[in-house]
């Protein structure tokens, strides 16, 4: 698949700049056919019957499987949510920390994985964004680092590997900025939580949870699938594998708009999602004071209002987004991102 | 609107006598044009921009009054959630119970129920699904009694207010087989879960939880709704209401799906669904054991295997569940169910 043929899946790529997959993704046209074709079988058919469900349940090991594939994970490991916040959430209420526990977080998450920290009880520490500086943190009382891979605000990558690997502490991995723009490969990590309505362009409400041993994760939050079978307090037999991480039920049509959009990125996604953001720091950079990212986030302090900028942007067709109380706008370029969207955005910021 | 034209609506409803709405609703076909008509537009303009966010709170407020509206609650007092599930553990995981702390619930409850409040911690105790065991059981340990208002497995109808009257202790409601179904009316009741897939025949994965007083309950699992501002720590300032328990984004699509039920529900339908189930239940009378539940399930005891029946049913277009564990079928009348529907039913059963 050519980049032009890649990029014509998605309708509303012709019409703005689209620089906002931090937040949503486009959507192409066989990811709502995907999702269209569920919708009408429901409708006609009914959500009922064996063979409905027993194809739901196929469909969503398949899509297990396939997100496995995606991050180096095997399928026993995926948990399937709605979001990033939903794994988050599932991994603080299973760890069971008290006010003499400590996380190490850095100063620059995103509230999906802040709210589950604080809500935890255990002690939150917050770093600089920084390696050494995370480290630093770790003592005798860490139960957890929590970072992002990619941070939302300034697109700096961390290098979550190797902060495992020396602070000898489970981590909880927040790749909503990460899986589906950069590579990412979960060995090694205790817990990944990503997105799918971001950066792989699937419907909204769909994200993964990657537990590396589901059987040391206690089930703190359990939905109906967490159990094979119980009894009548409540206690259960756990279903194998990750699946008993499953907050609800997902759509059918959500399962299968996410497979969709997972069977159409080509080859050449994370190369050319990696070649595209250079370019825009390229041609940001005389403009505008940039932020060090690395990723697919290309992050710059304004030097009018950020709020009026990304208003006025918007008015040209180029959908950026601000990011509140930091002073910085925030360009999301994927790898269906074009030169014309980067010379649009270059265009509008020289003459807005 | 007349009964043929409200049936009408339900293009399923042609094919299947459609008994199962205890798990899934039939969907009409208003409800899935207006999931295709959010997609469409999220297709072909993309989900951002400022018009659509700022489109989406005003969706979500509208729900918010609407399903208030629906159970007699206020919209400041709704929660919008993925699953009634979603709603129990909110409650649970906000309510901080421990080992010593008790909760009262019945040996007929769904996981959905049962799971959260395992997960808890707290000593669940275990009554017969009567008002006086369960009075009895409420000592000074007790910190909630849970129960549903309908039990999933029989049908039977529990007294929720003049429970929580007598015992004065909160209660959480398990709501996912009354709200649509029966008249609901949540006030005074403490917590209320129900979902939107079920007799509100709504898309998947929606639904609501009621907390009549929003400030008083622990956001244990917030979202990213949950706050206004927040500290890099993750301390946080509530958003007002019990749109705090907000557990993620809900797709546009299945805000206007659900929008789309609850606006074209008629005004007799409960009156009509309590006619027709006690319609089935003389119908059934002479044929097989009935439970003796008095809501809009209708549950017996088969004669022969039940999962044999079932799928003997299902073969006849005769869609009823399996209660597993328990020898029960479950018949689940709905407003859109029609005397051709019970008539089939019972000559399934009495040729099967």
């Amino acid at each position: 698949m050519t980049f032009a043929e890649a990029r014509a899946l998605f309708p509303a790529l012709e019409r703005v700049a689209y620089l906002n997959a931090g937040t949503f993704g486009p959507l192409a046209q066989p990811v709502v056919d995907a999702v269209e074709a569920e919708l009408q079988h429901d409708l006609l058919h009914g959500r009922v019957g064996t063979t409905w469900f027993e194809r739901a349940l196929e469909l969503r090991a398949a899509l297990r499987r396939e997100l496995a594939t995606l991050v180096g994970a095997q399928p026993e490991q995926v948990a399937l949510t709605a979001s990033t916040t939903d794994g988050c959430n599932a991994v603080l209420a299973g760890l069971d920390l008290r006010p003499e526990h400590e996380i190490v977080t850095t100063d620059s998450e995103h509230f999906g994985l802040l709210g589950p920290l604080h809500a935890s009880g255990a002690w939150v520490v917050v770093t600089p964004p920084d390696p050494e500086a995370i480290l630093a943190a770790v003592g005798p009382r860490t139960r957890l680092i929590a970072v992002s891979e990619v941070l939302w605000t300034t697109g700096t990558h961390l290098p979550v590997h190797e902060l495992r690997e020396q602070a000898a502490v489970p981590i909880l991995v927040d790749a909503a900025q990460s899986v589906g723009a950069i590579p990412v490969d979960v060995r090694g990590l205790d817990f990944v939580a990503f997105a799918g309505q971001k950066w792989l362009c699937g419907p909204d409400a769909t994200g993964a949870l990657v537990v590396s041993d589901p059987e040391r994760l206690r089930i703190g939050r359990p939905g109906y699938f967490a159990q094979l079978s119980h009894d009548p307090d409540g206690t259960f037999v756990p279903r194998p594998g990750a699946a008993r991480f499953d907050p609800n039920w997902l759509p059918l049509s959500a399962v299968s708009g996410l497979r969709a959009a997972l069977a159409l990125r080509p080859d050449w996604a994370l190369e050319r999602a990696a070649e595209t953001a250079a370019r825009c720091r390229e041609l940001l950079a005389p403009l505008v004071d940039l932020e060090p990212g690395d990723a697919t986030l290309v992050s710059f302090r304004p030097d009018r209002d950020p709020t009026e900028l990304v208003a006025s942007l918007e008015r040209d067709g180029v959908m950026v987004r601000e990011l509140p109380g930091r002073n910085l706008v925030r360009v999301s370029v994927g790898w269906w991102t074009s030169q014309e969207d980067l010379l649009r955005l270059r265009g509008a910021l020289e003459s807005g």
